[in-house]
């Protein structure tokens, strides 16, 4: 009778108490709405790896400037858990400087990653560790992640650290720093005690139609084993980066591509939060780019991948969440709302 | 002690035996994607009763012979259980016919319920009780109509039963059948023992922007009003049939207009569901119809709704589920599950 009491005052708890993720996961698909996660259903020859979420919500993605927003604007809601004008960078609408979710985990001892396909300084991964008006600011961005406390980055964009406009270099200082640098190509079996940052081209990463081979999946993975030796947790954002400029490009191919690479890394997150089973995992969007849609083809068998604009637009875009805590992410709700849901769980 | 355990018995219970409806409203917006949901965001002063929603999903929507389905290869995979053809109604792929949802609850004694804005012999309506090779051939679906167990339907296209190629005038033959039948206007103070149909307009209603009142809301409320005195429950389906027409024409203004009239009837549902708590409210769609997108408008402040084709889509639609049973759709699957679905809930 104790035993059995004690298995439902058990099986009681679990429920009620909100369950909470150690570890975080943050992908951000940049630009991916719908129809981008739609283009698996139609040239993945297997089920997507977004099939394996139960838990899934709507984002509304506005900036206070814009009823269509940035890449900027859309990150540093994220990354602040305030709406702020498109262009901004983990600042207010009134320019001021806000705490990042990057810097208040690194305050409760998270080790911290960051990855994307483009200039590490661009608007996405900028909005986790820098704080400027405007996001076309390189070279202050730069010198923010030098300053940071981020403890992994791989992308591109050495030329905003080696050759600036003021001359400095940043990266003497940044290995004073304790950060191991590297730009010819991902190192493996890194030190838990040092901090790595991997920029791999002068601008940006080629697209994946242009033989940019699996450096997003693989960084992914490197980033994960490296920064899961740390016992208090870790938060990795890794980014999509060219769902978004291939939007912008109208490029069907280009775009499809990307998608597929993404839901590999979308793969590789799961996999680690299966195993680990104490990382929260989220999939998300800060846009969606093309008002790209999926049309009949030439034949009833075919679909093709269709763009209306090179911009932006303004439909809502999905939100996927898979682990602990991942119940909270149903729903609609403002862009912003998704730090605050990782503030509840996290505690920073 | 005792009572602990008896409370801790019953929350347990609560969690593991999966929570089954009586009722179920099923609310399809023809041709509703995401953008088409995401207008409420920008054109609804207040917050939209999809925001109520926390369990949600994707349906894939490709039928057996296109890869854009249509609607009547849409909603037979709902009624059904089976991906047929394009044009199929109610039949499988090999056209033949397939036992219905609303047949099948009504054999336990389920009241059911149709209601849509066009003709009710139209593609999505006549899937849940027709069974015919093309879904052009009217007067047979109203035949079918004619025939079948509906206790309650309200639309349009009276032309199909009372002046038809055949003769012959379904409405005298329907009255013996029981049916209390209009073509003026909706009634009130229904009688339980009797059946309802209200056929409005000879052909379709008007649009929402065309003076069509609030017939959608208003019969969805008779509907709810009449359909719950039955104590085994009731199923009804209302179609917002309107909002794929919008997709058609490229018609942003009468878009929004059929997008908030369909709102109102998901709040109805809602309001109806919340106060019963023994009601499954789903919200779907069969497709995505115009690649419709929200862009910038002239001002920052401002959006537009535009569309790149007067044709279907093939992109996911989003399913909203409210109510006992609705965990079960999260997620992404096919179309034709939300029939599977709804059998494991209701035991039909």
């Amino acid at each position: 009778m104790k035993f059995k009491i004690l298995l439902l005052l058990g099986l009681s708890t679990q429920v009620f108490a909100q369950k909470k993720p150690k570890n975080v996961i943050f992908l951000i698909g940049d630009g991916m709405g719908l129809s981008q996660i739609s283009t698996l259903v139609y040239f993945k020859d297997s089920a997507s790896n977004f099939e394996t979420f139960k838990h899934i919500g709507f984002s509304k993605t506005s900036s206070t400037s814009h009823k269509v927003t940035d890449s900027a604007a859309g990150a540093t809601a994220f990354t602040t858990g305030q709406k702020s004008y498109n262009r901004a960078i983990g600042v207010s609408k009134d320019t001021v400087s806000l705490p990042t979710i990057l810097e208040q985990l690194e305050a409760k001892n998270y080790k911290t990653g960051l990855i994307s396909l483009c200039t590490i300084t661009h608007a996405t991964p900028a909005s986790f560790y820098a704080h400027v008006k405007d996001r076309d600011m390189f070279e202050e961005i730069a010198t923010d992640l030098s300053n940071s406390g981020v403890d992994f980055f791989a992308g591109a964009g050495y030329k905003y650290f080696t050759e600036r406009k003021d001359g400095q270099n940043l990266f003497p200082i940044m290995e004073k720093k304790g950060f191991v640098l590297d730009t010819v190509s991902l190192k493996t079996n890194l030190d838990p005690k040092k901090r790595y940052g991997f920029l791999l081209d002068r601008l940006d990463h080629p697209a994946k139609d242009k033989g940019r081979g699996e450096f997003l999946p693989d960084a992914t993975k490197l980033a994960l084993s490296y920064l899961s030796k740390n016992k208090d947790g870790f938060f990795l954002m890794s980014e999509g980066s060219y769902i978004d400029w291939a939007g912008h490009q109208n490029n069907a191919e280009m775009l499809v591509m990307e998608q597929l690479d993404f839901d590999k890394v979308v793969g590789i997150a799961l996999d680690f939060a299966k195993k680990d089973k104490n990382t929260l995992v989220i999939v998300t969007a800060d846009h969606e780019t093309g008002a790209t849609a999926i049309e009949k083809g030439k034949t009833a068998d075919k679909v093709q991948v269709t763009f209306n604009t090179d911009q932006h637009t303004g439909t809502m875009v999905p939100v996927f969440a898979y682990g602990p805590g991942s119940e909270l992410f149903q729903g609609i709700y403002q862009n912003n709302e998704i730090y605050h849901k990782l503030k509840a769980l996290l505690d920073f």
